[in-house]
Order: C-alpha cells, then sequence, then structure tokens
C-alpha cells in the first residue's frame, strides 16, 4: 500500500514462520488489521507469505508514540501472546526509521 | 534470516506488484541474491509474496554506503533497469535504519 506521509516515519518489520494449520490465525489477523488501521499515527501496512516458511508485515505507524499505543493496545497485547502459543514457531521484529522512499509506476 | 548485527543498522524494504509471467525474472533474482551477499556490509535478507499483487523483499545493510554501493552495482543498475521494462507493475521502496529488534522462539 502507497504511504502518503513524508519521512521520517517508522516502519515495524515482522518476520516468522509459521506453525502448522490455521488454528484460528486468519480470523484474529484480520481483527488485528482492523483495530490496527483505527490507531492514532497508523499509516498503512503490508503483508505477504511464502508459505508457512516466511512471512513478512510490514506497518507504518507516524512516530515512536503510535508504536507504544499498539503495543499496549486491550486487545492487541493477549492475541500477541496467543500467537506465541499458537501461531509462531519463531518471529522477528525491527523497528526502523523510514529516512527516505522512492516509488515507481509503470507508464500504461 | 536472523540478523546478526547490533542495531543501528539499515533495512531497505522494497515492496512490488509483479506483471504476469516469469519473464526471466526467477533466474535473475537468483543472481541478484548471490552478488548482493558477497557487497561489503550485506546482512542478510528475506523475501515473501502472495501471488503477483504483492511481494515484500527486506535486505539488510550495515550503513548507508554499503545500500549506496550495491546499487551502484555494474550488474545491478542494468538489471534494475530491466526489472522495470518487464517484472513490475509499479513497487516502492522505504530506507529506514533499523533502531532496535526483537526476536522469540518457541521452546522446544
Amino acid at each position: 500500500m502507497h504511504i502518503k506521509a513524508e519521512p521520517p516515519y517508522y516502519a515495524v518489520i515482522f518476520t516468522s514462520r509459521r506453525t502448522e494449520g490455521d488454528n484460528g490465525y486468519a480470523e484474529a489477523a484480520a481483527r488485528m488489521g482492523e483495530l490496527a488501521a483505527q490507531q492514532p499515527g497508523f499509516l498503512g501496512w503490508d503483508a505477504a507469505r511464502t508459505g508457512p516458511e516466511l512471512g513478512i508485515t510490514v506497518s507504518y505507524w507516524k512516530d515512536e508514540e503510535s508504536i507504544a499505543g499498539w503495543r499496549n493496545h486491550l486487545e492487541h497485547a493477549p492475541t500477541r501472546e496467543h500467537g506465541r502459543a499458537n501461531w509462531y514457531e519463531d518471529f522477528e521484529v525491527h523497528v526502523a526509521r523510514v529516512e527516505r522512499t522512492y516509488r515507481w509506476t509503470k507508464e500504461s
């Protein structure tokens, strides 16, 4: 998704390996997407997955305060706990400050 | 892939929508992966794709200088031109400074 904000803003890069089966993941992910989009400072997100072995979700935020707000959201925190118990073999999070962006679209 | 470096380092987030068909993409992507891994300051990368509509590749680099070195690589630059002509409908690049990381692995 195209992020309309001007840098600097923040990216949270979530890279994960899933357990087998859905185990309620798809429904919870959709719900988390709805909630995140309502959070102050949420700018957008993209997610892609190649089988269970690798998924990448990048969410974009206005500042560190908005990232902390989402981390402490009353419904997000227990869902993360549920995810560690049920959905993930491992994951890695990178919090990064976006310095510059570049966008290209094919001429039609 | 787990990045062993300590922050701060850099992430280049490449989000793309592909054209139909392979058009030589897979072979070129494998070659670019080999070349990038030989570049000074390369720390690792992850790539995932959900159909043609969305791919995310994140590469990690020691500093801005190593990103510039790869951008100016003699074989990478013409491959990017080829990609604009043949492989992509659109793409977006975010260059971001990784401030902190968090990693979790299920206890076995």
